[in-house]
């Protein structure tokens, strides 16, 4: 992926409209005066940001009710209505949320390398800024708060641009941050957005490679889909969690039950929900039919192929496309394999590189399993929920990359750094 | 950056040519298989290929004088007939480049973190391969091997598409690397290439996202152009190296001198020549007329600013293009700056992101440059000569990388890797 790549003449790049130019502009100006702020800078713009949230209540939500009044009257779905609406609840979390990401160690300054070669350099490998960061995203105005605050952690711009039916809220919110940022000392710049609902801002933000180093975008299939095809920026993306929790021959049956119960049904709505149980068909009689009850009884839909089906009446007929579904509801698909080798098959035609999961006491079974299976999170005996930035000590997180460049899995401040090399020597010269 | 994006649906994918799709999936299978081979199976895969390329001297010479009449006939230049040539010299240095290879540590099986959480997961990030990649490059034929070596030893298949220019001498060199696979029992399919020079599949491997996970061009800026506007594909590259060397006002006039002359002249067409001399004004009338004596001495050409042109009548007149300029030639742009501010404004709007160095005794200057320089590369006091994988320690490079996402700097075999989490608990759930 390459930088600085202003000249570069891009055919279909035609030129930039004067609001993306503008924002770029004002995003890249202000990223060179983040790269050298000192760490409690940053905290304090955070920091001040929180309080603004708090103390902007009464606008926010005002906002927030005009941006629900259009939804409903677009005859927007209930599930994206929820998604949509701020009360003092949502807003004290999202404050909070900026508090604990200003509590984070500084992912900037650190030193991944040092070491001298014979020639007499000396060289270090340290954490920078990417620079400007696009965020894409849909209905939820929280990812505002949330993506604006690792950026800026992290050292980064972000230029932010929010579903339409947001708008009014994103700004709201936007604003507070803007002023936690002048409070601090820094560059309203740092956090920019359209001034307009103009959808083609996100195409031009995806061809926008002079002024953004990377676009993350944030929300459903369709979105994610459209940003991977259109954009020539580099894109940080997790496509979907097609989760598969196996329980191996040896598996422990209270476990197997445990884990399963979990990984599916503590929250269905999540990447790291569990999608697709598979079973080794020697066990299945055994385990299975507890699983099955307590995940029914939970109001769990059961989809099986026919030995499963066999073994509960509760258990509707699996087709071929249920192995590909990522559900995120409280819905289960179940295949009986012949063994650890036709699991790892089965989760390398169907996962989605996501999180993996085998349930067993068996060593060799596991360890065949954590190397082979190709996915950004590979699980033993441990709920796929754990998915999750902040269950892995990471902090909050943007997303889950199911990439295989620069980040794989949680996307915490750590990942949206670069590094530089800082090469010293005494005037060597090279032979 | 996402994986496993098989399922999504792009408007202009339409459907892979049966080529691609043999190449892919032949390229998918092996990686698979080299995932989990050990490291002593691809070392002995490298050096039983250099055996192999030092055995088939008479093949793959034959082949390249073939290249070469259709390429003198086609009228190339003398530097891209160059470029093209063999000889069992170049040979001899291709297998010992793979020997080479061989030998550096196994960049597969690091753990890069280890540690545990409070609710009882024990987490660990592993390096990985990153699975297939591309590489497309122009005419030197040498690539095949260097950067077929480079792949294997991290754990990649990879898909070469070399210049129609070299087909049939990097034919005759793939054969033998094969060669150097089969008796290692790795599957031949980790090294493919088109069976022909049709150009169109150049177009399907950069959309090729389901069988590729990342495409490294080599080659000239037109090539890395169309790849970069083109590619669905994730993208390591790098675009040009329009690199400073800095003389600040404190510098030593003799560490000046040498580091300035190496800088430029010891080769002027790699990618870590300086290209732009920068100069305080208040320095350059002691500092230059050496230097600018002992560059036009050895030959180069020297384009400067009016301050520079009446130090010396060696010097002819910068235009402004000069200043964006990657000669990779005997020529000099020389500019005079007021100091260490305006120089990385020169740099920030000029460079390429590539190597930048300053020269001087005065710490603080020093560490003003490396602190502020927005480069994959900042030095101190060195040649930008040195801006090389191997200078640097880490054994052959593929190239350096000018972007800033997952690589900077030199890519070597830990460069081609990616990561996965392996957690582990005792049955652990989330609450």
């Amino acid at each position: 992926m390459t930088h600085k790549s202003a000249t570069l003449d891009f055919a279909e790049g035609t030129h930039p409209s004067r609001d993306m130019q503008e924002l770029g502009e004002a995003a890249r100006a202000a990223a060179a005066v983040l790269a050298r702020s000192p760490q409690e800078q940053r905290n304090q713009a955070l920091r001040a940001g929180a309080r603004a949230l708090r103390a902007a209540e009464t606008e926010i939500l005002a906002a927030n009710a005009q941006d629900m009044k259009s939804a409903e009257a677009r005859g927007l779905s209930a599930a994206l209505l929820d998604r949509l609406l701020l009360d003092p609840k949502r807003l004290e979390a999202m404050a909070q949320g900026l508090e604990a990401i200003a509590e984070l160690p500084d992912p900037l300054h650190r030193v991944l390398a040092e070491w001298e070669q014979p020639s007499g350099l000396r060289l270090q490998r340290v954490a920078v800024p990417l620079g400007v960061i696009g965020i894409i995203y849909e209905s939820r105005p929280n990812v505002t708060a949330d993506a604006a605050a690792l950026c800026l952690k992290a050292g980064n711009a972000a230029i932010l641009r929010g579903g339409s039916e947001s708008f009014a809220s994103s700004g709201a919110i936007l604003d507070a941050l803007r002023e936690g940022l002048t409070a601090a000392g820094l560059p309203e710049g740092c956090l920019q957005r359209p001034a307009t609902r103009d959808r083609a801002l996100v195409g031009e933000m995806l061809r926008a490679h002079q002024w953004i180093d990377v676009i993350v975008p944030r929300g459903g299939r369709s979105l994610i889909e459209r940003v991977m095809q259109e954009a020539k920026v580099p894109v940080l993306a997790h496509l979907e969690g097609n989760n598969h929790t196996y329980l191996h021959s040896a598996a422990d049956p209270r476990r197997a039950l445990d884990l399963t119960l979990n990984a599916k049904m503590r929250r269905t709505g999540i990447c790291g929900a569990t999608e697709t149980l598979l079973v080794d068909a020697a066990v299945a009689a055994e385990l299975l039919p507890p699983i099955l009850e307590a995940l029914s009884e939970k109001g769990c839909e059961l989809r099986g192929d026919p030995t499963v089906q066999a073994l509960s009446d509760r258990v509707a007929p699996a087709e071929e496309a249920d192995w590909d579904k990522e559900y995120l509801a409280p819905i289960l698909a179940i295949k009986t394999v012949s063994g650890v080798e036709e699991a790892l098959d089965h989760i390398a035609r169907h996962g989605s590189g996501h999180t993996e999961c085998i349930v067993t006491e068996d060593p060799a079974a596991a360890g065949l399993f954590l190397e082979r299976v190709d996915a950004a999170i590979v699980m033993h005996n441990t709920s796929t929920q754990f998915a999750d930035g902040g269950e892995f000590g990471m902090g909050a997180e943007i997303g889950i990359a199911t990439g295989k460049l620069h980040a794989r899995g949680p996307v915490g401040t750590e990942q949206l750094t670069s590094y530089k090399y800082l090469v010293r020597s005494d005037g060597v010269t090279r032979a």
